[in-house]
C-alpha cells in the first residue's frame, strides 16, 4: 500500500474586479467576483514543495485585472472563457481550468450613476481542457413568493408525521439555477435576462401542488424555449411561511399572518434535461 | 459605595411577520422584522429574579402577530406606533417602549406573485413614553456608485500620508439614513419613496469633492424638500474602488479597471438638521 | 430656519493588523481589527468639500501599521490609547478620537504555531479629547449555556400570554459585555482574563430565576472583585432552546431534546454601576 | 427529443437539535445541525405534483427529534447512520439517503454549565443505499497559523507575475478536511480528536515550501496513523498575511507587521488516499 495524491486543484478565489467602460456618453459597468481553479501536472508541488510548475495565485489575480483592461468584460461567460483558455494555453503544466464568476447587477440612475439591484447574483462557470469546453450560466438568491396558488396534500405519512394537508399556502424560495449551454459560443447577455424572466414568470404562473412540481415546470419551460440549453439544475429551499395560530387570542387567521422561518427549511434539488443530449458531469 | 442597577431594557428581537391582505383582486404583502424593547419599573427582575412586572418576551411576539391580524400593517411606522402605545398603555410597569422595524420590499410579478427587490431595507424606529413619541424612518444598504464626478484632493497630510490626490475616482457607498419626523402623524408610505429617490438622485447629481460633502448635500436636499422632517442622520462607508496598477504588464489604466475592496473602509457619519428645531436624543 | 450640520465623525474602519513579536524563543502574536473615528473642526469638508482639515482615512490606516511597528501592541487598550492621543495631538483640527479595537485570540500549539480560539472576541474602546480619556474593555460572542438551574415563572401575563411557567429550562446566551475603567492607566492584559473568567463562572454558578437576574449578578460580581472598574454594560440575547413536544410520537421529553431557535430571541440589556462614581456617557 | 427529469433529491436541511443527557452527576451535551437528503422513486412528485411517495420534510424533522430522544446521540456519525438507515428502510420509495451533520462543541465549565469552544465545527456525512453505506467524518473552520517556517519560491512565472519570492512568510489557513472511513463501524468519538490533533500538530510541525506540501503532509500523516481511514480531502484557503511596506515612513518591517486580507485568497484543494483502496465518489 502506498499513500498517494489524488484529485487536486488550486487557484485564486474571489478576485473582485469592477470594469468601467467610458467610451460613450454613458458609462457601462460590470462588477464581478472571479474565482480561478487550475489543475494539471502539479504533483511535485504537493509531494515535495517543488513549485516549478505552479503559477502563483497572485499572478492569476493580476491576469484577471490585466485581461479586464486588455479585452474588456463582454459578459461573465466570455470573460471566463478567455481566462480559462489563457491559463490552459499558456502554462504548460496546466491542463484544466475552471472559472467561476459572480456578477452583481446595477441599475442606471443617470449617465454615470448606479444603484445595486436585487439580492440576486448572476453566475457563470466555465470548464476548459483538451477534452472540451463547457459553459454553465446561472443565478442565485432570486427570492420569489406566491401568496396563494400553492397546495400540499396527499403526501406519504409515517408515525412521525404531524403536518396537516393544505389547499392554500404561501410558497417562497430563493432560486439557485444553473443551465448548461450546448455550445461554448452563444449570445450570453441576450439569453440571460430571457431565462431569468422565464423562471420568474413560470414560478408566478404555475399552480403548485409541490415545490418539486414548480421546479420541474420551471426547468421544462426553459428547455422548451431555449434550444441552446442542454440541461438546467436547481436548488430551491422551501422558505417556510407558517400560518400563526391566533386562536388563543380569539382571532382567526385565514392565511393572512405568517411567521417567516429561518431554519430548518426544506431543500429541493433537481435536474431537468433532454433525453438526447449526453450528460456532462465535467461541466459542473 | 453601593453597586446598583443602571439603565436597562428588555424585549423580543427579530420577530418575522409577513402580512398578506387578500381583499382585492391582487394580494398586498408586507414583510417585516420587528424588535421590541421595553423599560420601566423592572428593577426587581434584575435584583432578585422577581418576575412580577415582566411581561414575557414571548407575549410580545404573540402581540406582534395578533396585531398584524387585528389591525393590519398600514406601514412600518404605523405598526410600530400601535405596538409601542399598546405596551406602555397596557402594562403598568412599562413606561417606555422602542420599536424597531425592518421592512423587506417585494416587487409584484403578477397578482399574487412577488420577487424580492434590492438589497436595501426600509427601517422605522418609534420611541414612546409619557415624555413624548418620536418616529424615525430610514433605510439601510442602499448601495450607490458614481463612476466619475468624484474628486479628492487638497486634504491634510502628515508623515503617514501616501495617498495621491485624484480628480476622478469612483465613489461608492452603502447608505444608512435615518430621518426624524417632526410629528408622530404623517403619511409614512407617501414620504418614504420620495425621500429614498431624493437620496439616490442627489447622490447621482452631486459633483463630489468628498464623501462628506455628498452626505451633507443629500441631507440638505431632504430637509429642503420635506418640511415634515426635522433631522436626518447618515452612516456612509466609503466603499473603496482602487485603480489597479497595470504598468508592470505594460498597460495603462485610465480609470477603467478597479479592485473593489472589502476592508478597511472609510466611514463617514453625519447629521443634518434645522437650527430652529430642538434635538431629541431620546428618539434615536 | 437654516439647515445646518450637526454631529459628525469620520475615520478608517476595520484595519486588520497582525503583529508578530519575534524576540524570544517563541513568537508572540496579536491579531487586531482597528477602527478609527475622528471629529473636530471639520465642517468645511461637509459644507463645501474643502478637505484642508481632513487627514485621509488612508493615512489613518498607515498610522495603525506604522505604530504597530514602532510601538508594538502591548494590549488592545494600550494601542488604542496611543493612536487616540496621536490623532488628537498631531492634527490641529481633530479634537476628539474614538478607537475601537477587536482582538482575535489564538492558542499556542508550538513555538511559532497557533490555532484560533473560541468564537469570542476581546474588545476595547478608547475615547480621547481635551475633556478626558476613557477606556472601556469588553468582549462579545462569549456563548454560554446552563443545561439546568434556570427557572422562569411568576411573570406578568396579558391576553397575549401563552407561555407556560417553568422550573427547569436551558439558559443560553451570547454575552456582550463592556466594562469602563476608572482610569486610563491599568494592567489591561492582567484584568481581562480575570473578568472574562469571572463572567463565565458567575453565569455557571448562578441559579437563575431570570436572565435579567443572571446579568445583574454577573455585573455585581465584576464590580465587587474589580475596584478598578466603574461600570459594566451587558447585552445578552436569550438564545431560546425549546423543549420539543414528542407526545405525538408517544414519547416523553423530560428536558432532554431541544430545538435551538435562531429568531426571534429575547434581548436583555442592562448596566451595573457604583452609586458613587459619575456616569460618563461620552465613554460609550 | 423529450424533456425529462434527471437527478434529484429532497429533504429537510438544518434541523437544530440539542440533546442533554441527564443521567450522571454531570450533564452531557450534544449540539447538532442535521440535514437530510433523500432520493428514490419520486418522479411523480416533480412531474405531476402527485405527492404520494413523498414523506414531508416536516416528518423528517420530527424524526430527528424523536430519534434524539429514543436513541440518544452517541456521535454525529452514529446518529446520521441511524437516520439514514431509517429513511431508506421505512419509506418504500426512498432508496438513498444522505445525512449531513455539523456538531458544535462546548467545553464544560461546571457540571451543568458550558462555553462554546472554537470556531471549528465537526462534520459527518453518511450516505446509505442498497449499494452500500459510507461514512465521512470531518471538520471545518479550523483556523491555523504559523508565524514562520514557511517559504514560497521557485514558482513558475509569466508576464503577469509580480510576486516576490520569500523564504519566510506567515502561513495561515482555515482547514476544511473530510476523511472517509473504510467501514461503517468505528469508534467515531475516539478517532475524531486524534485526527483533529494530528492535523494541528502536522501543520505546526511541517516546514512549508508551499501550502500544497503542507496539505499533502497533513493527509499523509492521517493515513499513516489511522488504518481505518481510506481517504482524506482538504480545502485550505491561503489566508494571506501581507508584510506591510513601511519604508515610506522610514521604518523597516522584518516580518513583524502584517495586513490580514479577506479577498481574494488562494484556495488549495487536494485528496490524499491509498492506492489499494477503491475510490467511492458516491460517498462525497
Amino acid at each position: 500500500m502506498t499513500i498517494v495524491l489524488g484529485g487536486n486543484q488550486y487557484g485564486k478565489a474571489e478576485t473582485r474586479v469592477v470594469r468601467v467602460t467610458r467610451d460613450g456618453p454613458a458609462h457601462e459597468l460590470r462588477d464581478l467576483n472571479v474565482s480561478v481553479a487550475l489543475a494539471g501536472e502539479l504533483d511535485a508541488v504537493f509531494l515535495s514543495g517543488d513549485n516549478t510548475p505552479a503559477l502563483p495565485t497572485d499572478s492569476q489575480k493580476n491576469t484577471v485585472y490585466a485581461f479586464a483592461r486588455e479585452h474588456g468584460i463582454a459578459s461573465p461567460e466570455e470573460f471566463a472563457l478567455l481566462l480559462a483558455r489563457h491559463f490552459v494555453g499558456s502554462q504548460e503544466p496546466i491542463t484544466w481550468a475552471r472559472l467561476d464568476v459572480e456578477e452583481y447587477t446595477w441599475d442606471r440612475v443617470a449617465g454615470h450613476s448606479f444603484v445595486r439591484r436585487g439580492t440576486e447574483v448572476r453566475t457563470a462557470r466555465v470548464t476548459h481542457s483538451a477534452g472540451g469546453t463547457h459553459v454553465v450560466s446561472g443565478l442565485k438568491d432570486l427570492v420569489l413568493l406566491n401568496s396563494t396558488g400553492s397546495e400540499f396534500w396527499g403526501f406519504a405519512t409515517d408515525p412521525y408525521t404531524t403536518l396537516q394537508e393544505t389547499r392554500d399556502r404561501i410558497l417562497a424560495t430563493a432560486v439557485t439555477a444553473q443551465w448548461r449551454h450546448r455550445s461554448a459560443e452563444s449570445d450570453w447577455d441576450a439569453s440571460y435576462p430571457k431565462i431569468r424572466d422565464l423562471l420568474v414568470q413560470t414560478f408566478a404562473g404555475t399552480h403548485s401542488l409541490s415545490l418539486q412540481q414548480t421546479l420541474f415546470t420551471m426547468g421544462r419551460r426553459v428547455l422548451e424555449e431555449h434550444e441552446e440549453i442542454a440541461e438546467i439544475r436547481f436548488a430551491m429551499p422551501n422558505k417556510h411561511h407558517f400560518v400563526v395560530d391566533l386562536e388563543p387570542f380569539g382571532l382567526d387567521n385565514p392565511n393572512e399572518v405568517f411567521f417567516a422561518a429561518d431554519r430548518p427549511y426544506g431543500l429541493i434539488e433537481g435536474t431537468v434535461l433532454r433525453d438526447d443530449i449526453p450528460t456532462a458531469e465535467e461541466a459542473w
